[in-house]
């Protein structure tokens, strides 16, 4: 049996991807109650229902060649919640690739953990990693792809489905997942668990990098049915490889790209910003702000916004940001449940997602 | 329901402080037998009663901008008693305020784990964390404050509190508190705990630095009943936001400040001393050190010495620091204590130390 | 009690490496069903015998004045086995002896941790913490010394017993160690642990700087019966302090030192290299490499290669490296399960080695 990787969403079927997502509001409402303050007598969590203990004796090993806050603390605590354990190894801990081959360290290092979550600089390291690695190895972040972000972005979309299916796009919906968190919370009280709401097709613009990010987002939304609208100067357009799989998957016919973010968020139901300057490449800024002059002002009434972070203060005004427009930190949260949800099934089960047999899932949960 | 944050005693009353001592006592007893080796057969141990698991499932982010040693120890070491999972960020894993505004950090980070201890460089950052958060923010330190020291201080010396009561001054005291830990050892294991030996006022004379060790003694030692004698050229004295809240609790009354140690250490009962050279001001220290010229010598002959540690070598002596009269390493080893006592109730339980309803807690333990 | 230290192999009596080596396969067999993916349901493994929770509720400190991959891998992940936290403090963290004596450090972090597990430079310095620390002390990597290393290798050799059996050297020996495990894995499943396999005195060279490594080999293997040729330039020969501890265990007899590598691989059953570059100390880095022109190229047609890791490309061909003489795989994942027993004797039960009590044990596993 094969260890499972993923390199990116363009791998996974869009059953996969909708049994992570399923997946990671199981796990979000399963360990939620833990992480209440303890205010009652302890005994009352004895009657909890424990998140998946896959992880239990076993260590994951976090390979950061690069900072990253959300990415850790996403990866640490869900780690963590399924009874594993988590060790970093930055920059100053290792270096890949300098003292020792790439191949090598994958050797060693699969052979003492359960698991690799790896932030690396250039996709081939990660590749490589997982060429030789004999142990999960997940990506956390490299130049090209970014899938545990996309899926946190999805889940954030499903759980505020409700606002996107307002009868008159006039109307300003009304913020309200602060209540259905609560509601959530009262429901798993009652040992009852909401299941993933669907989500109606979106119009889903972006204004930005051609980066990792948008990258799995060009190979995931648009076999999930949602349209994507792209601003990026065309010189900075997404590489070969990555149009490759957009193709193959036949992404690309439910993708606009142009240059005009005014034009891109015609109709959008969402309007995600990145940072315009890919981190590494400080040098090019004051040319790539140039190119993304101009960006949006009017948008569809309706619309959310939603940002991978951190911020940069020239991205977004505070309006929008800290309004009730935005979705930003729900999205940083939702980071944690979806990274659990993989971990739980990419490397505590050597499981890539596969749909779930719902009879066995009722079976495990007893 | 608030988060509670602790920035200072000072925002705490006295039976707060004092439940949080008699609760780091309490916390010591009940987690020693299980840090002994395993001398015996393991089974032996599951008689034992555990510590609280208030941080059970749960993380905490340790935000350090500068290294420490003690304060790092005694809160990852707390918290896995406390059953959760300490997650270390220091200057090379997050430059707080640099790539993304203290508030975006507070929520975010706040968003992901169940409580903050940090370390921060001006102490308006912590302010600023602990608005923002979701969850208990925890001074570990900052240019004004020291709470967790304090708090050790004062466990060491209720701790030590037959030492002080020796009916005639001039007889040297048994140094017996090893004596002390043996006999609470062998309560234990009868499952008999000590509760916190009464302390009567003493006398505590400071010589050093005005710096946020002594900044939460002054806001703290008056209202347990004791007098601080304070030597500290003037013109390092305390900064006014400092004694702003030292005379709003009506501590100015219990304070002797003085430039001369010699007059300073008149009837101690105990001497601190802190480093003369606040941490990041090197560049002072020949001025500084200047000032201090004509530290102790003769002082009350029952005294007993403390320092919150790291020593440097000419700030005392090797006859007094490994002498009888120091208490120096119980008080790090009370780092341990206080900090685990702190974090079982605010980020735990989200309580801030409020007085210990008897009965209730007797519930608890059963 | 005195806390039990481990600052070299030299310390201990042959009985106590062998109880070492014994209890580092007892405890491998019992934690690797635990690290295998759940594919089952979850319940399967409860029936599975925990390892030793020997560190439950402990804090292990590492002391790591120099990053290292393989040795932060192997205490970190099998001090979570134990039940226990590793609290890894690198050169950013803390800086021994720096800001603070070692003796203060020992006595502190000793005071809030229940081991030290110390990768430190000048061999002095481990030997100073030892005096102090109130908590067992081991070596994890020393100017001199490198006892958890030489450990894994002979564990390594255990194994692989069955390479060396053959009764004709010619033949060249079947690279079953792949089945060796999976047979193991059966034999777990049915809760029958194999007992650690004799193994011939063999003939086993070393090529290479006379650095820690080879040192511990020194004044180990040839007591277990083993005869040593070693090929360093005369030069570069062990310092005094460790020929006295080979002399006065009597090693001396079974060592051959000579300059000349193929010399040296004369009947070896295994050949090690090490850098021939000590770390630290890459400016002697051209001198060295010349001295050590002519490297093997003919040794016994059976021999086995082995290496400690990392590996610099000049130092072997991919050929051996990757080819089926090789250990050095089963050799870098043998780290953990060393270093796991080690920590559960040392650390966790204060016995360094002790020759098991076979009916103790017994009753122990019950």
């Amino acid at each position: 049996m094969a260890a499972p990787h993923l390199m990116t969403l363009a791998d996974l079927s869009v059953p996969q991807i909708n049994r992570l997502l399923t997946h990671s509001l199981y796990c979000k409402q399963i360990s939620k109650p833990w992480l209440e303050p303890q205010t009652q007598k302890p005994s009352r969590k004895n009657q909890l229902r424990m998140p998946s203990q896959s992880l239990f004796n076993k260590t994951v090993a976090l390979l950061f060649s690069k900072r990253s806050t959300r990415t850790r603390l996403a990866s640490e605590t869900s780690i963590s919640l399924l009874g594993g354990r988590a060790l970093f190894l930055g920059k100053d801990d290792i270096q890949l690739g300098v003292n020792e081959s790439l191949k090598d360290s994958a050797r060693v290092i699969g052979g003492m953990t359960e698991g690799i979550f790896a932030r690396v600089g250039d996709h081939a390291e990660i590749e490589e990693l997982a060429k030789h690695s004999p142990v999960p190895v997940l990506n956390a972040l490299s130049s090209l792809w970014h899938p545990t972000q996309t899926l946190a972005d999805l889940l954030t979309l499903h759980e505020h489905a409700h606002l996107f299916s307002l009868p008159d796009p006039n109307v300003e919906p009304v913020q309200d997942y602060k209540n259905m968190e609560t509601s959530i919370k009262s429901r798993k009280r009652e040992k009852m668990l909401t299941s993933l709401p669907e989500l109606r097709p979106l119009t889903v613009a972006y204004i930005g990098d051609s980066a990792n990010v948008l990258h799995d987002m060009l190979v995931t939304y648009p076999r999930l049915g949602h349209t994507m609208r792209v601003a990026s100067p065309a010189k900075y357009r997404a590489p070969p490889e990555v149009w490759k799989r957009v193709e193959e998957l036949g992404c690309d016919k439910g993708i606009w790209w142009g240059e005009d973010p005014k034009e891109a968020v015609k109709g959008a139901d969402v309007v995600f910003t990145d940072t315009w300057i890919s981190m590494g490449q400080e040098a090019e800024k004051a040319q790539r702000l140039k190119d993304f002059e101009g960006y949006p002002g009017g948008a569809n009434p309706n619309w959310k916004f939603m940002h991978c972070l951190p911020r940069k203060q020239d991205e977004v005004d505070d309006e929008v940001f800290y309004g009730p427009r935005s979705l930003v930190f729900p999205e940083a949260d939702n980071r944690k449940w979806t990274t659990m949800a993989t971990f739980d099934l990419f490397i505590g089960r050597w499981n890539s997602g596969e749909p779930l047999d719902l009879k066995k899932a009722d079976e495990e949960k007893k």
